[in-house]
C-alpha cells in the first residue's frame, strides 16, 4: 500500500470520504430544512464537482459507483413493494402511469419546439419530464406513515408502470439520436423487454419462492440468501440490458421477484449496501451539473418555464388517471407523482453523451428535477392534511429511497 | 442506462455477476468439501482471470472493488474487537511483529544471495516476505467466531506493528534502489505512523463514545450512525495512507475506535457491504496469478523453494515472539501470520518498476503470495482444532463472514 500504491489507496479513501461525506452533510442540512435529503446529496455533487469546488471530477470510478448505486436503489424499491397491494389498484395505476407519461412528454416536447429547439432535443426534454422518481415519493410518504393509503398505493404502482413506459420512450429517443430508428429492431426490443418484464413479474416471485425454499438450509456458504439475491440482481440487470431495457429495471424486477422469498436479514444487508452506494449515484448527478450555462438569461428563462410545465403536466396527467377515485385522491396522486429524480438525470446524461441535447438543456433538466422534488413535500403535506397515518406492518418502509 | 449506455451497464452488471457469482459458487463448493470458502474465492479469481478463462483481467475496476473490500473487511474486524483486548497483548504483539519481520527478511535475503542474485534483488525478496496480509486470517477467525481468543488478539495487534515495520523496510529498499537513502524522511514517516496508531488506539474509542453520545438523536438524516461510521472509516483510511501506513490499518483502527459506540444496526449494515465487497478482494488476488513465466524449470525451482521459506520463516519468527504464551498459542500466531497479499504484490511492483527485480522474481513473489494465502486457512483450521468460539458481547457471531 505504501509509496507505489500509496497514491491509489489515498485517492480511493479520499474520494470515498469527499463524495460520501459531503453527500451526507448536505443531506443532513436539507433534512433539517424539511426537504428530502437526496436533494442535498445531488447539490453536494454540484458543490464538490467541476461546477464549484472541482475536488472531484466525473470518472470511471464515480460512474461505476453511481451505476451500482442506482442498481441497488431500484433493487431495494423492488424488495419493498407489496405486490398484492399494488395489483389491487393496478387498473387505476395503469391509467395514471400512461397519462402521467403521455401528458408531460407532449407538454415538454411542444414547449421546446415552440422555443425553436430541434425535434430531437425536444423529444429528449419531453422524455426527461416523464418518469416520476419513486424513491423521493416513497420516502416522503413513508416518513408520514401514509404508504398504505389508497392514494399512496396508486402512486407506487403507477410509478412502476411510469418507469417502464418512460424507459421504453427513452429507447425510442435514444435510437433517434443515433440517427437510426430501426422500427423493427425497436419493436423487437420493446417486445423482448415486455416479455422479460411480464415473465419476471408474473412468474418470477412464484419461481423464486420455490427455488429459495428448495435451497433453504442446503447452502453452506455464509449469508447464502444474500449471495443468491445479489447474483439474481446482477443476472437480471445484465439480462435487462441484453433485451434492451435499463440495468436498473432488471435490478428492480429482481427485487420485486424476491420481495416475498427473502427474509428481513437480506433486506437489512441490502440496505447497508444501498445506504453506502446511493449517495454516489446522487452525487454523480451533481458532478455533471454546469453552472456556467446559467450565466445567460435564456437559461434562467427556460428553467423558470420548464418547472411549472413539469409540475403541472404531471399533476394533471396523473390526476386525470386517478379521477375515478374522487377528487381528493386524484390530487394526492397528482402531487405524489411530481418528483423527478434518477431517471430524469439518466435521460439528460444519455442525451448529453449522444450530443442530442445542449449543456444548457442538461443543466435546465437537473435544475427542474431538483426544484420539482423540493416542491413535493410541502404540497403533499397540504394534500394529505387530515389524512390519518397508518403505521405499516413492518419497518421496511424505512428502506425506501 | 438504456441502449446508449447499454454497453457500460452490461459490462458493469456482467463483471459483478461473473466475479461475485464465481466467488460464491466456488466458496460453496469448498465449504462442502470442508475447506474454507475463501480459498474457493481466490481460486475463482485464478479461474476467471488471465491464467485460465481470461473472462476478467485485473483493472482499475477490480482494484477499486478489491481495495474497498479489504478496507471493509478490516473495518468490520475492528468493530468486533475491543481496543483494550489488543492493548493487553501489546507487549507480545510487539515481539511477534518485530521478529515476524526480521526473520522472514533475513531468510529471503540470504536465500536469494545464495542463489547468486544481486544484493538489491535479494533485499527486495526479503522485504516481500515481511508483511502479513491479515485480511485472510481475520476472515477465517471471524468466520469461526475466534476473534476473541488470545492468539487472535495477538495476531491482530501484531499485524499493525508488522505493517508499519514492513512499510518502513520497503521505504529503505526502495530508496536504496533509487540510490538515495533519506534517513530523516524515513524516521519521520515511521514516527508519524506510530503516533497515528497510538493516538487512535489509546484515545479513539473514548473520544468517539462521547461524540456519538452527543450526536445521538440530533441527526435527521437516515441511518445517521452508519453514515458517521463510514465517514470515520474513510477518513482514517486516508489519514493512514497520508502518514505512511496501509489504508486497511486506518480502516481497522476506525472499526476499533467505533466498537463501543455503534449499535447492532450499524454492524448489520456494514456487514451487508462487507459481504458484497470481500469476494472482490479475494478474487482480485487470484486474478494476478500468472503461469507464463513458469515455463522454465528455474522459475519452478525458485517458487518451490521460496514458498517453504516464506511460510516457515513467518511461522518461526512470529511463533518465537509469542512463545511466552505457550506452544499452542505460539503455533496459532505463527500460522495466522503466514498469509501475504497486497503488500507483497506492491513490493514486487515497486521492485519491477525500479528495475531492481527480474520479471521472474516478480512472478515468483506473486505465486508465493497466492500460495501462502491459500495455505493458511486449512493450517489455521488444524491449529485451532478444538478451540471453542467465544461469542463476543452481542450476537456478532452471526455477522461474521
Amino acid at each position: 500500500m505504501l509509496l507505489a500504491e500509496g497514491g491509489e489507496s489515498l485517492h480511493l479513501a479520499v474520494s470515498m470520504l469527499i463524495i460520501f461525506g459531503s453527500a451526507k452533510l448536505l443531506a443532513e442540512l436539507f433534512e433539517r430544512l424539511g426537504q428530502p435529503g437526496l436533494i442535498g446529496e445531488i447539490l453536494a455533487g454540484i458543490l464538490i464537482g467541476p461546477a464549484v469546488l472541482n475536488w472531484v471530477q466525473p470518472s470511471d470510478f464515480t460512474a461505476t459507483m453511481a451505476g451500482l448505486g442506482v442498481m441497488f436503489l431500484l433493487f431495494r424499491v423492488g424488495l419493498d413493494v407489496e405486490a398484492p397491494e399494488l395489483i389491487k389498484v393496478g387498473g387505476t395505476a395503469l391509467l395514471v402511469g400512461v397519462s402521467g407519461v403521455v401528458v408531460p412528454f407532449l407538454c415538454g416536447w411542444i414547449f421546446y419546439v415552440s422555443q425553436g429547439k430541434s425535434q430531437l432535443e425536444s423529444f429528449f426534454l419531453g422524455t426527461a419530464l416523464t418518469a416520476t422518481s419513486v424513491g423521493i415519493t416513497a420516502q416522503v410518504l413513508a416518513a408520514k406513515g401514509l404508504l398504505h393509503r389508497t392514494a399512496s398505493r396508486i402512486i407506487l404502482a403507477a410509478a412502476i408502470i411510469d418507469d417502464i413506459l418512460a424507459l421504453l420512450l427513452l429507447g425510442v429517443v435514444a435510437s433517434l439520436a443515433k440517427g437510426r430508428l430501426d422500427v423493427l429492431q425497436l419493436s423487437l426490443t420493446t417486445a423482448m423487454a415486455l416479455i422479460f418484464v411480464i415473465l419476471v413479474v408474473r412468474w418470477g416471485q412464484k419461481t423464486l419462492n420455490q427455488v429459495v425454499e428448495k435451497l433453504e438450509g442446503n447452502l453452506r456458504v455464509g449469508e447464502a440468501q444474500f449471495a443468491l439475491a445479489m447474483i439474481l440482481m446482477f443476472a437480471l440487470a445484465a439480462l435487462a440490458v441484453k433485451v434492451g431495457v435499463a440495468a436498473i429495471i432488471g435490478a428492480f424486477l429482481a427485487g420485486l421477484a424476491l420481495a416475498d422469498a427473502v427474509p428481513k436479514r437480506v433486506h437489512d444487508l441490502t440496505h447497508g449496501v444501498t445506504e453506502l452506494l446511493v449517495p454516489f449515484f446522487l452525487v454523480d448527478i451533481g458532478l455533471h451539473f454546469q453552472l456556467g450555462v446559467f450565466q445567460d438569461w435564456t437559461s434562467w428563462k427556460l428553467a423558470l418555464l420548464i418547472i411549472p410545465i413539469a409540475v403541472l403536466s404531471k399533476m394533471i396527467g396523473c390526476g386525470l388517471g386517478a379521477f375515478s377515485h374522487g377528487r381528493a385522491i386524484a390530487i394526492r396522486v397528482g402531487i405524489g407523482m411530481i418528483p423527478r429524480g434518477e431517471f430524469c438525470m439518466v435521460v439528460a446524461q444519455i442525451g448529453l453523451s449522444l450530443g442530442a441535447i445542449s449543456g444548457q438543456t442538461f443543466a435546465v433538466i437537473v435544475f427542474m428535477a431538483i426544484f420539482a422534488a423540493m416542491l413535493t413535500p410541502p404540497l403533499l403535506k397540504i394534500a394529505f392534511r387530515g389524512v390519518l397515518a397508518v403505521p405499516p406492518p413492518e419497518q421496511e418502509v424505512f428502506h425506501l429511497g
